[in-house]
């Protein structure tokens, strides 16, 4: 029996009709011959209620308890969720991560999925039942409950596609798909109607919500195709895939922006070996996630080294960077906060030249100033002052026509 | 290390601020040396919440998948309850019927504890922890997630009494203790300092609430001293423990009121051995819960039988009866509705004379009609009509002095 995994997220299991609508999609599935599996999330804003009980009790909850507490809220969408099927005439069977043993780490609040009987899920699907698995949820070794952290139901869904053999893992959302840029800045914006895994690796890590980079990283590693579309429509959406040889045609697939960044620089480092290493381990330390990291010559002795975090990281890293100053012997440092950044993706610039040379002539010409450049093999990225990075992005995204469909496109 | 076990009840975890002065109840405890294993159950309203939605999607919603969903109330209480220790100073851990491997049979909604693994318990008492373990819920030996019924917190928390040696289970509730009678009708109504096993299974299964028949039965099967007691209030509440002799000195410990009872007569049945078997087994397969069965001849060949129902299992009872009827030869069957059972419970009845009499008259004296009578050892239950039902309980208590404690009673 051939699988697929259909993904609900919290807004389409937000109340009763909700469900119904999802299950009504499920069936629709179901009654085509396909074994069906449904992976869903907390309904609605229940995780956020839970989160404030939880710290009306302690400003600091320990992670374990946090844990046991937020993986409810999916158990009862489940439950539910299988209510619901049962009364339009459905055999359906619920599972918690315990019940089907997703096992993780012991890394409460982001653990790591580890593996997943699948077992217990196909003697079901064979019995002709719908089955449905709470999202985000697993146990480690100990039957501890752990979680995923928030947008883990994306990992469940995709990683449970790949323990089943499933080809397909389709991700209901609130939104049609994935689009060209974020339409709230550019009203043009398409969606797209495919985006290969490293894309949207690039799009998900630059802050294009919608699906988690590790559910992403997953459908690459497994070979499943990921399909992004609304719960509420019925429309296709967005596929996400392996990278195939028409993409290559298009120049650029995406573009993105990064609000509320700070851009800080060490000026005058001791030029030696491990001190960027050294600088980088305090920054580890204290959580700080790092973009961007460029160093330049000064002299033969000295060096600038700098790098981009997000500004609610910012009084951290000034902590860690204060311990580590006079170990480097910096001279002096630079922290700029009214910063954005706005990037283009496409797996075409491989192939293709001019891509930065088009991007910066767009930037030029909207007179947006450029901080600094940083690039990776499928992406473009400038640094702009935060009250210029709208008009960049809308600018950048007019001169790769992202308002047209990938196929008609003329650059 | 002695073990206190700490049940509360959904009305004394209702929110932050109760669980707060909760977790105070079982530090005080905690500090003074001993190991406390707390059972709490869903908060306030949100197993009826879950009830609803439930309904909402299915008006006959699959058995397993209710459990599965209610079972994430008293989740959500225990690990709110950890966090409330915690931020208190105080190390605690809280577990599901899952994780401590509470396994019942599969008889969903209702079902019956098998075992208890105490050892992962033990492990965290002596560390120092305070266990918190989710009441209400276990799981079968597949894994599925069972609930106890009702009122099954209670069976919880005596049960984990048993299996893990502890003397004394706590049951923390919104009411004082229980009282010689209910004070909403009889408001000179006494609490009681304690009570037997016996009496109280009698008056819980006469509609006496606060405590569950079942968690008595392990109380009273495993020796464990059940103290009910008011989780706002710092008083000491009633201990029901195995009869002391002193209890005998007292004849009549309290006296209860069914209302919404039915009586059902079966007139000129067959009087041949098996056929008041077939009736009750008739109606045990519909579900009736039978009361106060009487049988008395009417003639060599033909008998009356009588036997009082739940007015709510009224419908169930007349389709049974209609299957049954020609089968035992039953010439005519008589309904009362209106019908209401006061009792009186004591062990002290079975060492003194007297007792029914003094009921009787006190009943004469206020006029109220006596319908039929039964009685077991510790017990005399009257049917009455159900609007001088009140009036009868009234009377009854002020023969027996119920607005009196034990100790100074004359009768």
């Amino acid at each position: 029996m051939e699988i697929i995994v259909q993904k609900f997220g919290g807004t389409s299991v937000a109340d009763a009709e909700k469900i119904r609508q999802a299950a009504r999609r499920v069936i629709k599935i179901k009654d085509k011959g396909f074994g069906v599996v449904v992976v869903a999330s907390a309904r609605g804003k229940q995780t956020d209620q839970l989160v404030a009980d939880a710290l009306e009790l302690n400003p600091n909850p320990p992670k374990r308890e946090m844990d046991q507490l937020l993986s409810t809220g999916e158990v009862q969408t489940v439950s539910l969720f299988a209510m619901a099927l049962d009364a339009m005439g459905y055999d359906a069977i619920s599972y918690t991560g315990s019940q089907i043993r997703m096992l993780t780490d012991s890394v409460f609040t982001k653990a790591r999925i580890i593996s997943i009987d699948g077992e217990r899920i196909h003697q079901q699907l064979e019995q002709g039942k719908v089955v449905i698995v709470a999202g985000f949820q697993g146990i480690d070794e100990h039957g501890n409950v752990t979680t995923l952290g928030r947008g883990g139901s994306d990992t469940t869904g995709v990683a449970l596609a790949a323990a089943l053999g499933a080809k397909l893992c389709e991700i209901y959302t609130d939104v049609d798909g994935i689009y060209t840029a974020d339409p709230r800045i550019y009203k043009d914006a398409v969606m797209m109607k495919q985006i290969s895994y490293d894309e949207m690796l690039e799009m998900a890590s630059l802050g294009a919500g919608v699906m988690h980079p590790r559910a992403i990283e997953f459908g690459k590693k497994y070979d499943v195709t990921i399909h992004v579309r609304n719960s509420s429509k019925e429309i296709e959406g967005t596929i996400i895939t392996h990278e195939v040889p028409q993409m290559e045609g298009v120049v650029v697939s995406g573009a993105t922006i990064q609000r509320d960044m700070a851009k800080i620089g060490l000026v005058g480092v001791d030029n030696v070996p491990g001190n960027a290493a050294k600088v980088f381990a305090h920054l580890a330390r204290a959580k700080v996630v790092v973009h961007d990291i460029v160093q330049t010559e000064l002299s033969p002795e000295k060096a600038n080294l700098s790098f981009m975090i997000n500004v609610s990281d910012l009084d951290a890293t000034k902590e860690a960077l204060d311990k580590i100053k006079g170990e480097v012997n910096c001279q002096n440092i630079f922290i700029r906060e009214d910063i954005a950044e706005v990037s283009v993706v496409g797996v075409g610039m491989r192939s293709h030249y001019g891509v930065a040379e088009k991007m910066f002539e767009a930037l030029a010409e909207a007179k947006v100033n450029i901080d600094s450049i940083t690039t990776s093999e499928i992406r473009i990225s400038c640094a702009v002052d935060d009250d210029q990075a709208e008009k960049a992005l809308v600018a950048i995204c007019g001169a790769f026509e992202l308002h047209k469909p990938a196929d008609v496109r003329k650059v």
